[in-house]
């Protein structure tokens, strides 16, 4: 299984805190033989998407639409502006070719300045994903800026809740993964 | 596994004929350890949600609430009123208590006049089911009106949709369960 | 201008007791033109929609179709169920015809018990008052269940938002008329 | 009153004419206290919003940003892209500032290939736009593709609904400013 860990935001520090302490306790859940990816747009020299073939994009834009497709489950990172997710997510998307997210899981943890944008995700997030056919998990990680200090996740809790968050993941992750393999093989004779 | 059909509407027929439709070709994809349940909210005399402890509610009102409880999979039927879902199914998720979807799955069967109403289930009806901890199947059937006449299904790509959509619904059920299963087993001992 | 206000809850007293407040207040904004009418789901008699023509509809559940099809600006008071609107307030849109609230203001009252469904109004209310082509006042009164004690209103800052709300509405309801009468002179010689 | 007319996508043509017919159209309905400004994203040479505060950014990212405070009316022309609006638009929105379209009138324009996303920019753009304080004009035109052929819109009904659009903008930004004014004037003594 490949796990592909993506922050999504440009500005800020809080998604990327938040998403490496996910990738860092993701090996406690994992063994050997699952392979995991840390991304952060922040590090990437990404264009905005021209409508192209996704395989024609090249540099760290390639780079980075060849490690969405290559994940058989992907938790992402995002912060909210403006009542929504960042262009810079939104961004990863355009890259992307119709139903680029079949068969693959993903989880989703946010980080935000007030409780009110609580639904974001919900409504913002979910439905793109659904559009690209993911397997969403239900249950995101909504995580306040009060549970920030510095460069630091000063809420314990938080850990708690970032693995109830691996935890769901993988359950779906793997639930489906067979479901799909026994699909397959009932086909494949 | 206990399977519930429910139609929701209680105006028109076009959400009965196609839940019934779903509800007769069920049996085709199931064996004898299955049991399967049909309700149309039209054949039931049923109150508005009174804010009642859930058990509480008694004859056709309580009879639909406890079999939301008892099922497994719920495959939902809905026509669109006024761009939402009607009030006589979002009755039904009144009457419910918190998280009365928790390891529940919930397959998703639209009625439509407009394919401009194609992202209702998606934006009106998913984000309920989340809050009440359901596991939705990704895709759903969206019938839009002209595959009806009077009283028949007359376009047969929606039986072959019908049967993709308790598919899809099988396979996550199922592959929920058994990693409930799994998870409840490592905590059990 | 005839004005409604509308209690769309059939349970609790929350958006009773914001609604009633909201009526007391009214007087003090306008004139002895404006007839202003208060409405209570809980107060009424209602059948669910059976799909009906909205003329044929009688006793309380016609006269409140009237009573919303006679209204300019209509305040609509609801709290939130299951992450969306309850039926009983679903049920008052499903009464009414395509277009039913064209040329008519609306301003929400919300009521919650938590900040995490301050979108509520956003997402699930909204977009039915477009489809039936309301003037929609953009900003929207959030009540948390905090602001209540017993029988009472115990944050006066309730007081001063709930003028607003009325202010905002009122600016919009008869920048609306004027400009719509404006419309009709034009098309009218 | 200051009018500018944004063409939001940075692939394809087809927002782009829709939007430049929409430009040509306008001058039929104002006089010359009107100033009318159009902008394509295509043609500017934008950066990622990094956070900044608006004023500090430069080049033509400064240019849009400037462009859209200056103005009294927008008219957003979107297209469809992974069931919502591109990036390109989205950080558009990024780079402005908290309620930046506080007393501004939005009219919507969208392009699509599918009638099924027929409500996306009620519920992935109004959302944001009312979050930015925008005051939304209700209705916005939606332009499937086929109303194109090649740098051509050839279907005549668009032009009725473009001039619709224009009137039901115009309508609801004069009204709103009158408003506004004798708001400000009551105040102001």
């Amino acid at each position: 299984m490949n796990i592909l860990v993506l922050s999504g935001s440009n500005v800020g520090n809080k998604t990327r805190i938040a998403t490496q302490a996910l990738y860092e306790q993701l090996s406690d859940f994992t063994d050997s033989e699952v392979s995991i990816n840390y991304l952060n747009v922040q590090d990437l020299d990404l264009m905005f998407s021209d409508g192209r073939h996704f395989l024609d994009y090249t540099g760290d834009t390639g780079r980075l639409v060849q490690a969405v497709m290559d994940s058989d489950l992907i938790f992402i990172g995002t912060p909210i502006f403006q009542a929504s997710i960042p262009a810079s997510l939104k961004n990863v998307f355009d890259l992307l070719p119709q139903k680029a997210l079949e068969r693959k899981t993903v989880g989703i943890l946010v980080t935000a300045g007030s409780n009110k944008h609580y639904l974001i995700p919900e409504i913002q997030l979910k439905p793109i994903l659904s559009y690209l056919k993911a397997s969403i998990v239900p249950n995101y990680l909504f995580i306040h800026d009060t549970a920030f200090d510095h460069e630091k996740l000063i809420d314990d809790d938080v850990y708690f809740r970032l693995q109830t968050l691996i935890q769901d993941s993988l359950i779906l992750a793997r639930a489906m993964q067979n479901a799909w393999q026994e699909q397959d093989d009932a086909f494949d004779f």
